[in-house]
C-alpha cells in the first residue's frame, strides 16, 4: 500500500472540511495512494494542537515553512485565506511537494500569474497541484458537465447564475477579515463569484470572454467584536453579465445579502436542444430537460442523483441516500490522488484558477469604469 | 345600471384574451359601469366578422377611425402590434374615448411621449387611459406590491427578475410579425422585458436608473411559411444589470431562447427585513421570507394565493381553487371600469409606459455601445 | 348553426362554475352545438332573477319542472344539493331532456340506482347523461389517463390519492348544509371522497373492488349563523385502503381538517414501468417518470401541460399560458356537446356515477364494521 | 480524556454507515465519551480483516461471542439482519455491555420482548441500549418534534406517512435475505415500514393504538444471482390507515414498488393549529404552517434546517450547507455517548423497539384476517 503523507496549513472552516475528507476518502473510495494525515500547521500551537487533535492530524507545526522540509510530507494542503496562498503555494510546489489550495487561487492576477508558472515548473518534474473549486465535484454538476460535453443540451445560448447568501443582509452582523480587502482580495465577488465562474465555466466548457459588471457595499461599516466599528474594504455584492468565447450569453450574481437564501447557488444552462439546472441547496439533484423528447410529454426532468451510474453516489450509499455538502471534498482528494498516482495533472488546475482571477479582475475593472471589459487571454 | 361602451381594435391573441374578460368582468365583479362589448374593428371584414362572432362582439368596423365617430363607443382597447399604438390611442384619446392600450405602450420613446401628451390633455376632460401591463393584476404580483409597500421586507436590495421563454429555441421556428423591429419595435426586450421591467417596478415602487446590458440575436434569418427566409431583426434575448433611484441593485434577463421554460416569469426581491419570489408557471404563489421571525422556524413560505383576503381571489372560487393567465385581464378591467366611474385615473398610467419604453431604450443604447447609460428622466 | 337550449337548476357556487363554462365554451371551442343559456332555475324569484342577470341567463323559473315543458331547453344542468338529484335527473332524462348532473350523483346507492336506469332507458331515445366529475377535464389528468392507456407505465401497482382541505379545521367554523347527512349524505367522503375515487379510477382504468376505511367526525358540533349550534351529522375525514379489480393496491384520504392545505388533489399512480404524480393545486403540471429511461438521466418530469398538443390546451393561450380551476368545467361542456351532437354517449356516464356511489357505501360500511367490504358489482 | 471501546458486529451496509458515524462523532461532537474502534466482528476472517481495514477498526473477531469476552469492548453495536438482534443483544447486555442494535429491533414480539426485559435487567447496572432508528436524528425531524412538544400545531388530527422505493419495481432484480421471512421476518414491512411508525409516533408523540392493513407481494418468485429461482417470503407492500391512542386518523404506506421513488420518506402532520410536512429525500428541509399566521402571509414555510439554532446542525457547517444520509448516525452516536457519560437512557429505548414490533404484529394480523387489530399494549 503506498501512502503519501500530508501537511495542512489552516484549521478554520476549510480545514475541519479538509479533514473530514483526508479521513473519510480512504473508507469509501479506497484510492490508490492512501493519505496520511501526517501534520497541522497553525501559528498558534494551543489552538493548532487542539484542532489537529479534534480533527485526526498526528503532529503540528507553527510555521508552514517546517512542512516543506518534512520528510513525511509530500502534498500539502492550503486552507489559509487568500492574502497567504501564493506564498505558500510556490515554495511548495518549488520543495517539490504536491499542492492543493482552496479557490479563489488568489488575492490577484499577478499571484496567480506566479502560481500557475511555479505550477508549470513543479509539472515538469511529476509534482502536482489543483485549486479547490470543490462543486466541480458535487455529482449533479459532474454529471451536468458530462451531458454537455456529450452534447445532450446542444450549444448552449444562456448561462444564468447566482449565488445567494444573507449572512450580512443584517446590518449589525460583525466584522470579519472576509470583509477585509488585504485579506480576502474581494467579498462576494471572490468568496461566491469565484465559484459560480468557475462551475459555470466547467460545466459548459467555456470561457468567459466579456463583463459588464457591478459592485456595491450595502453596508459600509461593521461593528467590530470586542468594541467599535472597521470599514467594509470589499464588495457586499457582484453582479455581471457577459459573453463566453462561445457566443453564450451569461448573467451572474454573487451576494451576501439575498435575504433568506443561505447557500443558494443556482445555475441554469439552456442549450439549442436541452437545458440543465441545479441548486446546491437541493445539491443531490439535477433537472434535465431534452428538447428532443416528444412534447407531449416533455418536462424538465429531477434526476435524483444518487445512482451507482452517477459520478460518484456508488462509492456512497445506495440510491436515494443523499450526500451533503463535504461530500465533494471527498470526491476533490479521490480524484487528486488518483491523478497524483497516475502521473496525471488534476483539474481544476492552477491555470483555471488564474483564468478564474482573470475574470474577477474584469468584474472589478469593469464596475469601476462603466464599461465593457474583456477578459486578459480570451481571444 | 350605467353602461360603457367598447370598442377593441385587433382580434389575434391580445384580442382574444382582452375578449374573455370584458365577458367575465361583469358576472364576476360586478363593476359600477357594464360593459357592452359594441364594435370590433379589423382590416378584413371576414375575418373580423367571425372574430366578432366568437368573441361575443355586436358589430363589425374594417376602419378603426370609425370608432372614434361612433356614439355607442366610450372606450377604445387597443389590441394591435406596436406600430400603431400611437396613432390609434392619440386619435381615440382626443377624440374624448377612454382607452386601454396593450403594452409596449410604444415602439419607441417619441410615440410614448407623444401618447402620454395626449392622455396628459385628455384627463384635463375626464378621459382615462391605461396601458395593459396585466401581470400587476396577478393577485400574487399585487399582494406583493402591498407587502413591500407596508415595509415587510424593509429595504429592498436586490431585484432579480427573468422572463424565460423557448418558443424560438429552434432555428427553423417561422418568421413572423414579432421578428420585425419596423412592426414590433424589439424583440424579446419590448415583448416580455417590458413586462419583467414594470412588474419590477411596481412591486418595489422604486424606478430604474441606470443600465448596463447586452442584446443578441442567435438566429438571424428564419424560414417564413409559404417559402423563402427574412431577416430577424430584432433581439432573441437581452440581458442588463442595473440599478434603481433608490440604490438597489437589479439583475434582468429577457429571452425566447431558454430551451424547455414556456412562459416563466421569475421575479425575486431581497430587501433588509424580508424578501419575495414569484413565478408566473406557479401563478397563484407568493414565496414570502420575513426575517423577523424566528430563526428556528424561518423559511421562505407558499402562499396559495386564493384566499378572500387576497386581491382579487374573492371574486372567484373557493380558497384554493387556482386561477390562470386570463384572470389578469378581468382584473385590470374591473379596475379600469372603477376608476372611470370614480373620475380616478387607472395604473399604469400612459406615464408609467413612457417611464419603462425610456427603460427599454437605454438598455438598446448600452447594448450598442457597451457602456452604462442612465434613463432618461431619473434624478 | 345548430343551437341547444339549456336550463339550469341552482346557481350557487356550482352554478357559477357551470355558468361561467357556458358563456366560454362557445368562444374558445366552436362546439358543434352552440349552448342558448335559456333559463335559471332557482326557488326564490328574487334570487335566482338577480343570479340569472349576474351570470347570463335570459330567463328565471321557480319551479324546475317548468324546465321540462319548455320547448326552449333541450339539455337541464342540474347544481343543486345532492338529496334532489335523483328527482330532477330522472324527470328530466322521462321528459327527454339530456341532463347534465353535478356529483355526486346522488346521495345513496338505491338513488344512483334509479337515475342510471333512467339514463339507460333514456338512451335508447338518444337522449343523453352525464355526471359531472370535471377533474377528469384538468388537461393534466386527461394527458395521464391517455399515458396509462397507451402503456406508458405499465401494469398499475399503486394508487395514492388524497383530497386535503382545510375549512373546516377551526372549530368555530360555522355549520352549513354540507354537514348535514339528510341533505349532503356524507361529509369530506362524498363531497371530495367521490372526487378523488373518480379521477383515480379513470385515470388507471381499473375500478376498486373492496375496501378497508376509517370515518371520524372531529368536531361534532358547530355553531350556527344567527345563533345556537347544530349537530355535525357527516364526516369530517374518511380514510381507506382498497384493492382494485386488477390487483392495484390503493390508499385514499379525504379531509377538511388537513391544517394549510386549501385544494389539494394528489394523485400518484406507480406502474411496473413508469409512474405519474398530480397535484390540483399545480393543475397545469403533471410528473411523469419512464422507467425505460436510461438510469443516469431518469427522474420526474415536470410537464407544463399547456402545449398545443396536450387536451384541450390548445383551445386557449400559447405555451405556458396556465391554466384555472374553471378551465375544467368548460372542456366538460365542450366534450358533452360534441357528444350530443355525434350523438354518442359522454363519459362519465351515469353508471360512472352509480359505481363511485357503490364505493362510497362501501367505505362507509367497513368504517362502521371495521372489516373488509367488498364493492357491490365488483366480480 | 475517557473512553469507550467498541466492537461492532457486522459490515455490510449498516455496518459501513455505523463506522462513519464512529469516526466523525468525535471531531464534530467532541462527546463526553470519546469512542475507541476496537473490534470488528464478523463471520469471515478476510472478508472481515478487509473491512476492518477499509472502515477503521482496529481488529477482528470471527465469532461475536468474543465481544463479550473482551475487556476493551464497553458496547456492541448491532448490524446484522434481524434473526440475530436478540440472542447478540441480550447476551451483550447480560455480559455488561451497552448495546446499540439497528432497527427493527427483532423480528417477532417474543424476540423483542426478550429483549426490551433483558433491557431493562441491564439497565438496573447502569448499563444502556438503544435502538438504531436514526432518521429520528435528522435535524428536521426532531425540529419537527420539538415544535408538536411545544405545541407549534396543536391538537394532532392525521398523519400520513409514507415510505417510497422502487428497487423490487423490475420484476428481475435478483432475490437477497431481504425478501427471506427467516432472515428478515417481514418486507417492506418491517424495513421501512418500520422507519415510518418509529418516526410518526416520535414526531407526534403519539402511538398507533389500532389499524386496518394490507399486505402484498407482487413478484413471488425472483432470480438467485447464480441461477435458479427463490420464493419471495415477504411483503413487496404494507399499506395501513388507524388510530392513534389520542384519536389522531393515520394513513400509512411502505413499498418497494414506487417507481421512480428511491428513498422517499413523507410524513405531514396536521394540527388544530398548523401543520409539518418532510420528504427525507429532501432531508435538510421542514415544511411548516402556522394557522394562527394572518391568512394573507400564510402559507407551508420551507426551513432550511442548517441553522446553529436548529438540532444538531450547529456541530458542522455554516448556514445552508447541507447534510446527508450519514449524518444521523453521527447524532445517534453523539446522544448515545453522552446518554452513556451522564448515566441517562437513551431513546429510543428497546421498550420503543418493542412497541413498533408489536405494531407491525398488528398490521401483519389485520392483512391476515380483513379486520380492524388493536395494537397490543394499547389501552
Amino acid at each position: 500500500m503506498t501512502t503519501v503523507g500530508v501537511g495542512m496549513v489552516g484549521h478554520a472552516f476549510m480545514g475541519r472540511a479538509h479533514s473530514q475528507a483526508w479521513r473519510s476518502v480512504g473508507p469509501f473510495f479506497g484510492p490508490p495512494l492512501t493519505p496520511v494525515m501526517a501534520v497541522l500547521a497553525g501559528r498558534s500551537a494551543e489552538r493548532a494542537g487542539a484542532a489537529a487533535a479534534a480533527l485526526g492530524w498526528a503532529t503540528v507545526e507553527t510555521d508552514w515553512k517546517e512542512l516543506l522540509r518534512r520528510d513525511d510530507v509530500q502534498l500539502v494542503d492550503i486552507c489559509t485565506p487568500g492574502d497567504s496562498h501564493a506564498e505558500i503555494a510556490v515554495a511548495a510546489l518549488d520543495a517539490g511537494k504536491h499542492v492543493l489550495c482552496e479557490k479563489p487561487l488568489a488575492n490577484s492576477v499577478a499571484e496567480a500569474e506566479a502560481m500557475a508558472a511555479a505550477a508549470e515548473r513543479a509539472r515538469a518534474r511529476g509534482v502536482r497541484s489543483m485549486v479547490g473549486f470543490n462543486y466541480r465535484r458535487v455529482p449533479a454538476v459532474t454529471l451536468a458537465r458530462k451531458l454537455v460535453d456529450e452534447g445532450r443540451i446542444g450549444t448552449v445560448r444562456h448561462i444564468r447564475a447566482q449565488y445567494l447568501q444573507d449572512w450580512l443582509s443584517d446590518p449589525e452582523a460583525p466584522f470579519t477579515w472576509r470583509m477585509d480587502r488585504d485579506k480576502a482580495g474581494s467579498g462576494a465577488l471572490g468568496d461566491i463569484g469565484a465559484h459560480i465562474i468557475d462551475t459555470a465555466q466547467f460545466i459548459t466548457g467555456q470561457s468567459l470572454a466579456g463583463v459588464s459588471a457591478l459592485l456595491d457595499t450595502f453596508v459600509p461599516e461593521r461593528p467590530v467584536p470586542g468594541g467599535g466599528t472597521a470599514r467594509v474594504t470589499v464588495d457586499d455584492a457582484a453582479l455581471f453579465i457577459g459573453r463566453t468565447d462561445a457566443g453564450a450569453l451569461a448573467t451572474f450574481e454573487a451576494t451576501r445579502f439575498a435575504t433568506g437564501r443561505k447557500n443558494s447557488l443556482r445555475i441554469e444552462v439552456s442549450g439549442s436542444s436541452g437545458a440543465l439546472a441545479f441548486d446546491l441547496e437541493s445539491l443531490n439533484e439535477l433537472w434535465f430537460h431534452d428538447a428532443a423528447e416528444d412534447p407531449r410529454t416533455a418536462g424538465f426532468r429531477r434526476i435524483v442523483v444518487t445512482e451507482p451510474v452517477h459520478p460518484y453516489a456508488g462509492h456512497w450509499w445506495p440510491p436515494g441516500h443523499i450526500l451533503g455538502y463535504e461530500h465533494t471534498f471527498t470526491h476533490q482528494l479521490a480524484d487528486l490522488l488518483t491523478a497524483i498516482a497516475d502521473g496525471a495533472d488534476p483539474r481544476p488546475s492552477f491555470a483555471d484558477g488564474l483564468q478564474v482571477q482573470r475574470v474577477l479582475a474584469a468584474v472589478a475593472d469593469s464596475a469601476a469604469s462603466g464599461r465593457w471589459v474583456d477578459v486578459e487571454g480570451s481571444e
